[in-house]
């Protein structure tokens, strides 16, 4: 498939940089998104060069754009479980929960990774959407004791199966031995962190939370450090392993319109144990069913090369009833895969489909998730 | 002074295209911005080139980026009202307000246009925030019957002297009449749109909000074929322009941590006259008194290329004390300006203070907004 549309992009004020973004030009990118207001690095070198050495040793990444939303005070916990369907009442300190936010209507607000630091002090480690500002709506009226505020926070990921030695020897055996889930608070001489058992590749990975954005240079160059017995490089997150994986990508594959019911896998995270706000809409989707459904799907035609550029439409019988969200080329399924909306009767793995790319009809089929077994000890928490 | 960093962007499914992309491409635009996860046309030409024209003769910019929140609903006056500090009970049908969004700890959440198209029925034309989802965080306690939604909306701007005439030719003497910040609700031969006297230039100006994105390519070409004999032209918005205006850019200059009284010329939009989310917090600051200010400033140094690449270091006797937000060239004043916050000691035009760019130290001093007087037939409503 063609590579998509591309043009030149100047840096402006109004896009945040990241406290690592000296390095990250140093290291080689090439390219940039935009993501939460700042730019993350999409491309260093080829991406199955990138892909391999996730897959082989270990990368870092600048994900430093997963800003956070922390939420403290007396009514703390109270607060947060208002804001997500999953059942908090069993969330523990230092542990992770993926954690959709659920507007009134049940929409995806946003689907953060929950970080519980305190019985009173909870991080919302966000995907591209200004859910800072959902959370501060639902405080106008909530009448809860809490303070909510984007503190300086700025995540780096280090994924791939060789992570644990490095972060071993950055943190102790007790910090490399976390469980999925699980995080840690403390400091890397002098520099203050939080780390946690988690990632976006389907990897064995774990994410460092820098809690001082001045100290980024710093922080960037002990993990380099640390991973060169390990061939660490530094890589951009990866659409091809992501997909793989089943995981989405908000505001993409995904967003407000959507309810977690419409999602393939997300259905098991509306916990009707908990009391959140838009429970009843969620009530009432669960009761009626919902009459379309993200989807994977396995696609045909020429490798795709990096990314899709625009939604395709999906079409069955010549009508059009939903669209291509995603695609990458599975460097080790041999094949395009991706993420498709489509019709609940067509939710099923093995149905026919046509997309129709800019270059004509492609055929695709519908596909059970996820495309490629997780790592065996990595459950979603 | 050093054009800004810039690198090969390669365009994603997860932005959303406007509705006229293919003629922007078509028109030649070279550069685009993300925006409310959007991309926005940011260089056809020379900035210098697209600056004169949108001075001489008329111009027309794609922001479908102004993405809108429609509110409607038995309880939408009384739901609007709670978002912004402005007085609504003043605001007529059909008359648009420039209207903050308010957190309830007085920051800025957005800095919308406001227009009211009927009793019940108001849009926000939203700047770089999702204030969409803070207005469903409002909604999930407020207790008041309101639909709010993402219509499907996607403005275009037609600004500069010319631009009577050309909306004239569209939609008649009466559309062309409109007083500053009013509206008009109608079709162009069946393309649904809203018509309102606003921009973002500081020249006389309308915006054309098309209401049905399917439709986009065939407005661009309706208004640029009514607009061929006024030497109409696409041009992205001009930040020399809106910096000479005194405009602020919502998430560069202002962000969610200051409050209008923050920022020079945005006290007199809070109307302690209404009741509003935040008004408790902007009453306090009111009484006390704000620590810093957002002010103009004359830069010394070579002429500005396109803008600020990032913020610089705003230092009086070799202190850092505050930040440069936004620098352009002026072409008319043959200087550079922008804004810089401040300690409000410094606030007063007429302060000398040394800015700390990546080249070195530059020379500025404070100045009052507007840079040039507006239009004498538009004051900001």
């Amino acid at each position: 498939m063609r590579q998509p549309f591309s043009f030149t992009f100047y840096v402006a004020s109004w896009y945040r940089k990241s406290p690592y973004w000296e390095r990250t030009v140093e290291a080689g990118c090439t390219s940039w998104d935009v993501y939460n207001h700042m730019l993350i690095p999409t491309l260093y070198d080829d991406d199955e060069v990138e892909y391999r050495h996730l897959l082989e040793h270990v990368t870092l990444w600048d994900v430093a754009v997963e800003r956070q939303v922390e939420i403290t005070g007396p009514d703390a916990a109270r607060f947060t479980q208002l804001l997500t369907c999953r059942d908090l009442s069993r969330c523990e300190v230092m542990q992770c929960k993926y954690a959709p936010i659920i507007a009134p209507h049940g929409g995806i607000v946003n689907d953060p990774i929950l970080l519980r630091l305190a019985e009173d002090r909870f991080w919302l480690s966000l995907a591209d959407s200004d859910a800072l500002l959902y959370c501060l709506g639902v405080q106008a009226f909530a009448g809860l004791d809490v303070e909510i505020r984007e503190p300086d926070v700025s995540p780096l990921q280090v994924q791939g199966p060789k992570s644990k030695y490095v972060i071993r020897d950055l943190f102790g055996e007790e910090v490399a031995s976390l469980r999925y889930y699980r995080c840690w608070e403390g400091d890397l001489d002098g520099i203050p962190v939080v780390v946690s058992r988690t990632g976006w590749s389907g990897e064995v990975g774990f994410e460092i939370y820098l809690c001082d954005s001045s100290r980024g240079l710093e922080l960037w160059d002990r993990v380099m450090e640390a991973g060169r017995p390990y061939r660490i490089r530094p890589i951009a997150p990866s659409d091809q392993r992501r997909i793989e994986a089943g995981i989405f990508n908000y505001g993409n594959d995904m967003t407000i319109e959507d309810t977690p019911f419409h999602v393939t896998g997300m259905e098991r995270l509306v916990e009707f144990s908990a009391d959140f706000i838009g429970r009843p809409a969620l009530e009432r989707v669960a009761e009626r069913g919902v009459d379309r459904k993200l989807v994977g799907v396995e696609i045909g035609g020429e490798p795709f090369r990096l990314w899709l550029e625009d939604f395709w439409p999906v079409r069955r019988d010549g009508e059009t009833v939903g669209k291509l969200t995603s695609a990458s080329y599975s460097f080790r399924l041999r094949r395009n895969i991706g993420y498709a909306w489509v019709p609940i009767g067509l939710a099923e793995p093995g149905n026919e489909l046509e997309l129709l790319s800019p270059d004509g009809p492609v055929p695709a089929v519908t596909a059970s998730l996820p495309f490629l077994d997780p790592t065996k000890e990595i459950p979603r928490s």
